[in-house]
């Protein structure tokens, strides 16, 4: 059987992953791991292997991108191999190349999803799903770019909310905080002067989304600057229009000041 | 403990739960179901029953809606109740006034994150999620809508994919196809003329997302009313601007022919 199965570790720990995932993982000829497209605070490679119960081999974002998963697409030449990945297979999208190359050489791939931040911090914050617009990553300060400020501006003018996922470097530990993401935001506002993001803006900051104890926090962007978030990951939401079910989740779950009752249609 | 533990059971079956998912259930002193806010095609209540080693009751839309959840509540005011739904918890926004209404009362409340359909079909398209404008749900016949059509066409004029959610009644077993979500918005284009989804309009159909053998086609309405999705539950992605990757992945999983690398930039 010469197989690849991408699946997904979901959030947090290794127990994100689902009982399909670990069947197919047991099953499996040969098992790979790579970490450094998203960041599972609590997770334990030693816990894993037991769960599995063989050896897991880590591969590092070299293997996977510079040498092309040769060592994956080596053993699913010979088998069944499983690749886990953090969060929901492919929502990383460096992993889609080796998806191709995998069919192109005639290997039969699957996926078995896991948990995604994506979905997760929408069922968190009780926020709706529909009344997000485009989703965009806010880089580095060595990447800074206007893009972000550009597509909360846009969402928000057609009333959408936005979710600004933080750049991460899992494999260097770098991890960028809410903080520093809304410091270059209100940096980018100095510039371009449209009241996008500015001190008294409404919006929503959120650690370990998926773990048991996340912090969900909504308020202005001036309070969220000053509240402890705590460890990595973060991650952003900026507010479009509210239905008066979302002010009312904000106010149950993120500790939203009342006000935020005044943002609903 | 008084703990209201909303948990997701995934994609397809009851294997799409986590293992923390199963842990939880395993320890709480009651455990509910609900069914109808999406379909498990392969679902077992004795194989999940086993599994959990306890008695899972099964709620319908009317306990937990009409009723406000009453009897999980109730539950949660004297011990550890755990709520099982299909998916990723609140996706489905009819459970998030439970959740407030628990925190109202003192029960503490925690999401056990599952996979969802929303980062399900991005990975399995190979599509890039920073590409995908507002989602959309393509409502039964009986509530039709222009709010589907106006919003594939916004998000196309800024270049964006639309993922179209075809509309379910997973209780009374009705389940919108890919067919008939087509053949609902060319009659919409017949009247609003604005060439948005026309018979050649390139889009990309799926049914049974997170099953072992999900289908995914990608061509022309005119093509994709013709194919065969199967079974239930189906959904529906149009498409703004492509990405080189993007073209060659819809070509390598989804069958797209070869003009769709006309479509990318």
């Amino acid at each position: 059987m010469r197989e690849l199965i991408f699946t997904g570790l979901g959030l947090h720990d290794e127990k994100g992953i689902s009982l399909r995932g670990l069947e197919e993982a047991r099953n499996a000829d040969r098992v790979f791991l790579e970490l450094y497209t998203s960041l599972l605070p609590d997770f334990s490679l030693e816990r894993l292997e037991a769960l599995i119960g063989k050896e897991v081999q880590i591969l590092s974002r070299r293997n996977l991108e510079e040498e092309n998963g040769a060592a994956v697409l080596g053993a699913a030449e010979m088998g069944k191999a499983v690749l886990l990945v953090p969060g929901d297979p492919f929502i990383a999208t460096t992993h889609v190349s080796l998806r191709i190359e995998a069919e192109k050489r005639g290997i039969k791939t699957r996926i078995i999803h896991g948990a995604s931040i994506l979905s997760a911090i929408i069922g968190l914050s009780g926020l709706h799903n529909y009344k997000f617009g485009k989703t965009v990553t806010m880089p580095f300060p060595e990447n800074a770019s206007e893009t972000p400020y550009n597509v909360i501006a846009q969402n928000k003018r057609r009333g959408l909310h936005t979710l600004c996922l933080l750049d991460l470097k899992a494999d260097e530990k770098r991890f960028l905080s809410v903080k520093e993401a809304l410091r270059m935001l209100l940096a980018i506002e100095q510039k371009k002067k449209k009241r996008v993001v500015v001190t008294s803006t409404f919006a929503v900051g959120a650690a370990r989304v998926g773990s048991n104890a996340p912090v969900l926090k909504a308020d202005s962007v001036e309070k969220l600057m000053e509240f402890d978030f705590g460890e990595p990951p973060h991650i952003l939401i900026f507010l479009g229009k509210l239905h008066f079910m979302e002010a009312e989740a904000l106010v149950a779950f993120a500790g939203a000041p009342a006000e935020f009752r005044r943002l609903a249609e």
